[in-house]
């Protein structure tokens, strides 16, 4: 089975293979820092606990041969890609024409958008103009994806899925997507409170990554309240493993008379 | 002049051209959700207010094969690239050796590194631990960028500047390393807030870009207290063209009745 097949969202559910991501975040007002991102990390966090690795995020300027590129490096070496922004009704919104090139499709208004679009501008009393008409542009042969915000659709092509990128928006897409996704084993997680700095247990932490090849470990500074300590995180998909690992991880630390929680 | 030769700091201070920076974060702990990333957005603050643009966001995990690869992409495409992360003491931190790799370049403890972190620990009574000393191995021919906060360097090699991943410190090295930049011109930039959602000032928006092309425009919906407005915001290095766009659209916006601030 090739990546690519392994990809069709048309195979929902837990699978024993590695399924990873990578999120596209489009838009120059998260580059000039106007914008403060904040769709990449809710991602990270809802495609964790569903058993998705990210692996990859960029961002890139509204500028079409960034977004091709990206697009084109991101959805050959991942198993789903994310984009998140430039799909509203200006002219800086290029995402879906950029997306619609990256995959050699043609992009024309779409009636099942309008079909959604439509009644929501009408409830409303706010005119069909034809800047709005440029968010029912969908590329040939993509899926909706719904939005019951502000009705103006994103959209699924093979392994991409181009989402908004106001947070409120791109969160309701993303929920709608997810139950179509193939996920792998949960990566579980836990998290030891060291109260001293890293350097102090580095070298012991560095012997037991060693002990524990098929446990991720990784070691985090906290300078929270002026006080130099740290967190050890242990991760790994086999819950006895992670069990056996922290459990070890313990004993030294106290044997050593540091103080963790 | 090659684009390489004029990303060379020993020419600092302003420039006509177009100075662009990348920005790389490494560390799986952003793209597992656990760290909420936030130095990106705080250097495309520093660089925009600078002139410098800020091009392109790359997040990796802690793989060296990633890091690689990226870096290598980045720093053969922007004058300027900011690694964060991946220079502490523990067995996951390997940015130094990974950025050694890239430009082939050995790596070993450096006498400088140690000079500055001896004293440090000394006085704080803390013992130089081999995984301690792994913070002093900078490649070769590398500049080090000072840190009063924990001692430990970072390092500068050719264009790439090699930063910590705690904000405060990066903060703190960031600051030493801006003065060394080339600098372009600064993109000057005014918002319009409309009291209006965006599909109804797009059109005149589209036909204002078309106008005034010097003038970069970009639409942003705000959707803060429930109602749905939006900001225009309209960038340039020239700042006469720049109010004269601005001074343009306030006019059209108000000949048709749009409320904006």
């Amino acid at each position: 089975m090739t990546e690519r097949q392994s990809a069709t969202p048309s195979q929902p559910g837990k699978t024993t293979e590695d399924i990873t991501a990578a999120v596209l975040v489009i838009g120059d007002e998260i580059l000039s820092g106007r914008t403060k991102e904040a769709n990449a990390g809710y991602i990270a966090d809802v495609l964790t606990a569903a058993g998705i690795r990210l692996k990859e995020v960029r961002i890139v300027a509204d500028e079409q041969g960034d977004i091709i590129d990206a697009l084109n490096a991101l959805r050959s070496r991942y198993t789903y890609v994310f984009t998140t922004g430039g799909i509203g009704p200006t002219h800086d919104d290029i995402t879906a024409e950029s997306v619609a090139t990256a995959f050699g499709r043609t992009i024309d208004i779409d009636q099942r958008a309008l079909d959604l679009m439509m009644p929501y501008y009408k409830a409303r009393g706010v005119e069909l103009t034809p800047s709005r008409l440029r968010m029912a542009r969908i590329p040939e042969g993509a899926q909706l994806i719904t939005n019951h915000v502000t009705a103006a659709p994103g959209f699924q092509i093979d392994n991409v899925f181009v989402l908004a990128g106001v947070p409120a928006i791109m969160q309701v897409m993303l929920d709608q997507v997810l139950p179509k996704l193939k996920t792998g084993r949960r990566l579980l997680s836990e998290t030891i409170k060291v109260a001293a700095p890293e350097g102090d247990v580095a070298d012991i932490f560095t012997e037991h990554q060693r002990a524990f090849p098929e446990v991720t470990m990784g070691s985090y500074p906290d300078f929270t309240g002026g006080i130099i300590r740290c967190e050890l995180v242990l991760r790994s998909i086999d819950a006895e493993h992670l069990e056996d690992a922290v459990a070890a991880l313990r004993q030294k630390l106290s044997r050593l008379g540091i103080n963790f929680a």
